[in-house]
């Protein structure tokens, strides 16, 4: 099977490297770059040339945010290509055209590298929901986060150290908003649900970060046996279900209290199998680039399942209630997160939200 | 796809009720039970019947222990039929014969629900081992000895106790000796190895128990902020292995440490994706029977991989090291498992075993 793989960055030099050294049938017959970045035998920087390509039945698209990616992953599922894409940004913008796209062309769009990095959380996630109805899901999804997080947790630094000391490792960006105000968990979470429950999924659902933290809240936790974690948390209820991205107050016993460093654990709950949890290393070229891999092998073997957003769901604030604990001392329960949200939002001051019991 | 059912215990059942409930293409045609407990309209006690009828073209295999199923299991593959089974000991006691029957025979075996229960950890290892090479794998894979072991430390109360309380929960069997010995932990530990390293697994590794087990001993660790979890334990170098199964002494605040109630949490370590823990129920059966009914999709569809162990790996007790904390105050340092384990039966004393950093 030829491939061309789009972007050059972490991801694609990875998956490059990978198909030079293991032979698996699959082969790289071009590479795009940005004008003047394409030097190179296989590179080049028109897309228009891969698409015309018949020999190309696959693209690994491995760009960085949501354009022109998104236009591209909707050419290339046009022309009758098969899809590998470790973007969530572009997945999130478009999820239920770009699934609707891939069955009307008959072609494989997969994207496990989206979600999770090396984890295989979305394809065990849609094994789930085949057999099971998905009545819960939640997890830790941004390494970024989860980093500092534990850093302020086990070193007792504060926010600009932790963050400063997962730039310095590459963890963080330079501008870190999207890791730590949770709109990369965002796109994660909406692909998620959208695969849980097999229904398009509300596009406006909270988002709430944790910019704000400060160390004196979370030892205010911690005095109370609790820990703090970034989390996407999602419960459906028959045919409704809510969404949200929260900091997450947990037990210090908790599986997820103890997802140290950079890793990733994302949980669904199943009404047959019950809680499943997979963790593991959420970004890095190898274990990306292992994901991507296993996607392409899905291809190559023809062995890869269609989703059909085929279900209607039905969007509801309050099926996400809990505790609201605010820095400014305030707290609230028996709320929504979708209201606690809000009030942080609008007061300006750093929220954790305690789940109540399911 | 019509299938035989053979058993008809917790898992059979749920088997059953599932296939009935779901239309997923799958009918049950024939259900085995021993003689005499064959009432019902699709029940026989007659294995040659299932054998002969040539509209069965798999089995699922839900048995207690080892034989009849391992005749029948062979025998159902020589007949040209496809194989589903939840039976460790029937496959831990004849491994690499039944998956090159299977392959003679250009049929399927599958058998996700031996290991782990509802955890798709199998299937995962699986494909993890085709890209990656896996260096290290261990897991709590005994739900009764988790429970007992996590009552022990969450509550304070004696071996005999705790016990007594996974008996009454249906957990532990009148006869306890398979889930505290570590005997059935050694079947999932010769059944992962083999996948990890795809290679037939050296039968006489070091297996130790938790019978012997104390409050006090226990307490010790927790005053080094330390647990205990019965464990399989596996590492890989080269071409050389070493796996066995022991209680181990690992940090408070590891993920395993945090694994309660009668949960399993397996983990693997690839060269490329790093470390993947998978987290679920081990037994129980709607989970069980979750993980039966993925296998009968594959086998449906025709997407089951087929398993070689045509690796040469050698056993070396040597690369699992580490230090063995005796009941009797001993301490040593710097020993193989399969050494320390030898002495712990030798002298009929607990032990637990802290691996070296790897």
């Amino acid at each position: 099977m030829n491939i061309a793989l789009l972007g050059y960055g972490t991801v694609g030099k990875s998956v490059a490297e990978l198909l030079t050294k293991q032979d698996i049938g699959i082969t790289i017959k071009k590479i795009l770059r940005r004008p003047g970045a394409a030097a190179g035998p296989l590179m080049t920087d028109s897309f228009d040339e891969i698409l015309a390509d018949p020999d190309i039945s696959c693209i690994m698209e491995a760009l960085p945010g949501k354009e022109p990616a998104l236009g591209y992953i909707r050419d290339a599922l046009r022309a009758g290509k098969h899809v590998v894409t470790s973007n969530k940004a572009a997945l999130a913008a478009d999820f239920p055209t770009l699934l609707s796209l891939a069955k009307e062309h008959n072609v494989s769009l997969l994207y496990e590298a989206s979600c999770g990095g090396g984890i295989p959380w979305l394809e065990n996630l849609k094994k789930a929901a085949r057999l099971n109805k998905i009545t819960a899901l939640s997890g830790i999804l941004n390494g970024t986060s989860n980093y500092i997080l534990d850093k302020m947790d086990t070193e007792g630094c504060t926010f600009e150290e932790a963050l400063k000391d997962a730039q310095a490792l590459g963890y963080a960006e330079a501008d870190p908003t999207a890791d730590i105000g949770g709109f990369d968990v965002y796109n994660k979470a909406l692909i998620s649900c959208s695969l849980a429950y097999q229904t398009p999924i509300c596009t406006d659902f909270p988002v709430c970060g944790i910019e704000k933290l400060t160390k004196e809240i979370l030892n205010s936790f911690h005095a109370k046996s609790k820990s703090l974690r970034l989390m996407m948390l999602s419960v459906r209820k028959d045919n409704h279900y809510a969404v949200g991205v929260a900091p997450v107050v947990l037990p210090s016993n908790s599986i997820e209290a103890n997802v140290h460093l950079n890793y990733n654990c994302a949980s669904l709950t199943g009404d047959l199998v019950g809680e499943l949890k997979f963790y593991g290393q959420g970004a890095g070229g190898y274990p990306t680039a292992d994901a991507v891999l296993q996607d392409l092998l899905q291809i190559r073997d023809n062995t890869a399942q269609p989703v059909c957003l085929d279900q209607k769901l039905l969007y509801d604030d309050g099926l996400l209630t809990g505790t609201g604990y605010f820095a400014d001392g305030k707290i609230l329960s028996g709320k929504s997160l979708a209201e606690l949200t809000a009030l942080a939002h609008q007061s300006n001051v750093f929220m954790a939200f305690e789940p109540d019991p399911a």
